[in-house]
């Protein structure tokens, strides 16, 4: 792996720009997480894959919307769409991880010149955008509040299998005050696109969780008095599914370096 | 084409029967409208292609859930699933009609001598669902009321094409009493799975539908004084597009013979 690469940072106010004025920002080469970017606007997780894998994993995508919630699909050829209009897919996310046979490559913000022609790219929801209805609606969210990312677990929870793709659950937990609970579980639910509702309120043991402190993903967070776990299907669930496989080439966003889509967070609720 | 498939009719109370009764009755070899049977559980339309088409199929739905709302997808060698539990999707439809280079080959009420390992299985929501929605929410559905089928129409709206499928959205027409159109809006709209929300309200010609009293399909209904057209993405649009693209080999449903499948009708009610 390459050493971490070290772009330009951003001098602005990045919550104030337009999707399409970040978009240009990064690929023009600053590098940054994208947290708190053209706040409204819904971000996204990429997976790219070669043709050969690409319905067994949109056809995963079909059986798990939970953890694998897509937002769109660039068919074999489109580096661009209506969700990042006059954009790139190749260099307008931030930073990209390059996995070949299943291991991490490099990480570049550029992948203009490892991409091939048969690469179908997976544009997949993410849970800032209901993060942030939540705290609108006044319910806490206690990793941005203790300033961490949020702590994900490997689960017993099975997806179910498509094709080449299987494997187990990935979740991310929040800790929510227990009358907030099912605040919680309304505001989620109207945003299927991006992950929806709980898939497991309380019991951590009971989804094969030993130690809700020691997540396998992201930073542990405190656990408040009077406050219930609460887990989520996570974005992260596709990702190691698919390395799983250890497809022959695939490429993914780094770690909080999203795609900035024009959809805005609103477009993706629900009655 | 064959002649006319006449089977035996079933000669009971076929609300009552459960889904699994239901197929297993039209395995045997009863051909029938499917209408009425299996109360409280949803209805779906099929369509069955080689795994060659099977990617962009798969597209052109994720990118139209509305006129292509997909409940579940047999991959090649699958012919069951827990949508229809301990079933066989080669004989549990009442009635089938074969494609060959988009040319309509025959109507069988069994497909299993003309079955291949290579044929992927879509199994789409079907409006039977909502309209039963409607009708428990005290709003009329006057094709029902009228003993006729839907009249449903050609439009200038576009799909969004997918790989070899394009072309444009079929829609069924509803008269709603003005003042229950906000109703059928909102009721509909909590079952994305079964084509959701309208598409279209009032004016036929902004669709470019010419005149609503002579519908591409199904039958016209009378629009009665008070009412306003409201139009819903129609399930025979992914019929029509594919055929379009004469695929050298296709199954479907035959039009009002459905898939009865084990899912509840509320099991696709979003909040």
């Amino acid at each position: 792996m390459a050493d971490e690469v070290v772009g330009q940072e951003y001098q602005g106010n990045p919550g104030a720009l337009s999707p399409q004025q970040a978009r240009q920002i990064f690929r023009a080469g600053t590098v940054a997480h994208t947290s708190g970017y053209s706040r409204g606007y819904a971000q996204a997780n990429l997976i790219t894959l070669p043709q050969e894998q690409a319905f067994d994993f949109l056809l995963f995508a079909q059986r798990n919307p939970k953890p694998c919630p897509l937002l769109g699909v660039l068919e074999a050829g489109q580096v661009s769409s209506e969700l990042l209009a006059d954009g790139d897919i190749r260099s307008d996310i931030p930073l990209y991880r390059v996995y070949r046979n299943g291991q991490l490559d490099s990480e570049v913000p550029d992948v203009r010149d490892v991409w091939r022609e048969d690469l179908v790219s997976f544009i997949i929801g993410c849970s800032f955008t209901f993060e942030t209805a939540l705290l609108e609606n006044g319910v806490p969210v206690e990793h941005i509040a203790q300033g961490k990312n949020v702590p994900m677990f490997r689960t017993s929870i099975p997806t179910y299998p498509a094709g080449v793709f299987s494997g187990p659950m990935v979740v991310s937990m929040r800790p929510i005050p227990a009358a907030q609970v099912a605040d919680a579980v309304r505001i989620t639910s109207r945003y299927p696109a991006v992950h929806g509702a709980p898939v497991h309120v309380g019991d951590p043991a009971a989804i094969g969780i030993q130690d809700v402190n020691h997540p396998d993903f992201g930073e542990a967070v405190d656990i408040p008095a009077g406050t219930i776990p609460v887990f989520w299907a996570c974005g992260v669930t596709p990702q190691s599914v698919v390395m799983e496989s250890k497809p022959e080439f695939a490429i993914c966003h780094a770690p909080g370096h999203m795609l900035i889509t024009d959809a805005r967070d609103l477009q993706y609720q629900v009655p």
